[in-house]
């Protein structure tokens, strides 16, 4: 089997998977305990929140919130900062968010917040000008993703947090897709950033919200004194330490990654080219990421191409995992990808376990496909 | 280490993270994705469901919404209902809840609805005639815990559930401390119930609300259609795995433990009531379960106990792991313990691998820790 759906989830690595195990058997003490068992298990918290915070940047580990993952994260952000105002104030996004972000800022309306949806261009990018224009004198919160889960197409967050940083606007983004892939900082200007560890090779089920020290924010979760008092539950010990481990993997070979993922791309995009006609290439190539193709094949069912695929061992996506199957892409009808091309969407994703002759036969393989589809 | 903490977690049974193992590495995909190395991830989701629905007595494994603990569980259940209604309406739970049914109760009073909270008399039982005088022609939910997690009290829900469904109001309970360790069935009378996988041996971060079908629930984590739309967030396949895995594991064997833990319980406190004068059992002895014990040893400091206990290898808690440690108890405060009783407390639980030898040895050594604290 050819797993090319990366942005879906990843596997565990093998040795995130072996730093966590002895804390579900062995060292599976509560670490709000206060009797000696809870020791190994509080230290191993405190570390891997040192370990992320020092990987993202953040001024104090205290500002990372252990969350279930970036969906949970995204709500918080949003939500969190939402609730923190009796009156009506408004909020900025773009229309081609995760489904977390965007059905949060849903809930928001019902509220009786107002929501701006910022529509990205053509090639899948916001431009900074349509936020600009968006800000208004009481605008609480601007959320914008990294890298879209669709397209790969990657935001220009560092231009939009400096423009909200200006005007007094709280800035969030979801990193899900670019954490422990490309370099993404907590710097000054950006004040909250969700994160999911399953995208990193670390575990399901674990995420977390960098939120600096000066941002509101009331809990989602109700309940105990854990993170701080912004998100209660028992800790999550194994998940954590996976979550730490996964990202300081990742994030010891970015760079190398990078452009091994931009070698393989450029062979999967070449046989493409050369041997399906009439194959659209979403989202603009030049402001991507290499590891997402989101490829329309003029004329066939994206669905069908997904399937067949399938039947042959190689196993790819329309769109995000988290869309209701058969569902409309919410992202493809925000760049106002029409029907045809929309229907015909297929996409792949690479990943640390992606090799080259994986890329090469998944190319050749839906070049036949369409033949035959289109024949 | 001799571990008498099992109210606060419990270890993950080994038959337990064997089942879930091959789930983060190589049964990896997301289960919401359509190819084939999907399959067994769902599959597996799917199974375990409806395992844990069978064992809860659910008519449909549909009514079980994962989540990632009872924190989040009860936070779902009690803000779920709330944002179904634009009106201000009318909740019951009470004093001594988990903190986290406790802390959402609070948060709807911020949403502008009215919050009854019962008190329990001074044995730790909710009596249901205050339930029952506490209904107003608006309340909407009813939220009683099964098992006090401090006192170990059982709560008269089969009476409460069964007031609460003749006079038309959603009864929900928060069975993490009773659920795999006594029977307690999602029948006609119990609407919504709460449940972690880390209380009766299966991995932190991930829960369960049972929530029957007619039941209506705004989604508090917004975002992707998982289950059902009701919670979204990348299912967490190995977490679900082993909570389904833990259960079955747990409830096969009620009735035997439910036995063995009532012989550790009654040597144990034999030795203190023989060996510690003045030792005080909070929580009425005869409605509570046998694996928690709570006792006040009068005119020392319960800390100073779990302290020296722990410097002995023994592991006990004074209250909730999910309090702020130094914090008074809610739950003491609630039954009216004064302010002696309710420093001097110590929690002791018991759980599937404690054996007669670690309560023994754990009662003599608290009685020399009590008579030189004494002295």
């Amino acid at each position: 089997m050819r797993y090319l759906d990366y942005a879906a989830t990843t596997p565990v690595d093998p040795r995130v998977f072996e730093k966590m195990a002895p804390y579900f058997t062995k060292l599976f003490a509560n670490p709000s305990s206060a009797h000696p068992c809870a020791r190994a298990a509080r230290e191993a918290v405190k570390a891997s929140r040192k370990k992320l915070a020092a990987l993202i940047g953040a001024d104090d580990p205290d500002e990372i919130i252990f969350t279930s993952g970036a969906s949970e994260s995204n709500n918080l952000a949003i939500k969190g900062v939402a609730e923190c105002y009796d009156e009506p104030v408004h909020f900025i996004t773009s229309s081609f968010e995760h489904k977390a972000a965007l059905n949060a800022a849903m809930q928001l309306k019902e509220w009786g917040h107002k929501v701006t949806l910022i529509r990205p261009d053509e090639g899948g990018v916001v431009r900074v000008k349509d936020v600009e224009a968006a800000i208004r004198p009481n605008t609480v919160l601007c959320s914008i993703m990294h890298v879209n889960n669709e397209l790969g197409t990657i935001q220009p967050i560092d231009e939009i947090s400096r423009l909200c940083k200006r005007r007094g606007v709280l800035f969030h983004t979801d990193a899900t897709q670019s954490f422990g892939k490309m370099p993404i900082r907590a710097t000054g200007d950006i004040d909250m950033m969700s994160l999911s560890a399953h995208k990193f090779y670390g575990p399901k089920g674990i995420g977390a919200l960098y939120c600096a020290k000066d941002v509101p924010l009331v809990c989602q979760i109700s309940g105990g004194s854990q993170e701080n008092g912004v998100r209660a539950g028992t800790t999550n010990v194994p998940g954590i330490v996976g979550m730490a481990e996964a990202a300081q993997l990742a994030c010891s070979s970015i760079r190398e990654e990078y452009e091994r993922l931009t070698k393989l791309q450029d062979a999967f995009v070449d046989i493409i080219k050369n041997e399906v006609p009439m194959a659209y290439m979403q989202g603009d190539p030049n402001r991507k990421v290499p590891w997402i193709c989101n490829i329309a094949f003029y004329g066939v069912e994206g669905a069908k191409v997904r399937d067949m695929l399938g039947e042959r061992d190689f196993c790819v996506s329309r769109s995000s995992a988290c869309a209701k199957s058969g569902q409309r892409s919410h992202v493809l009808d925000a760049i106002g990808a029409h029907d045809e091309l929309a229907t015909a969407a297929v996409r792949y994703s690479f990943g640390r376990f992606t090799e080259e002759k994986d890329v090469i036969d998944a190319a050749k393989e839906t070049a036949c496909i369409v033949t035959e589809l289109r024949g």
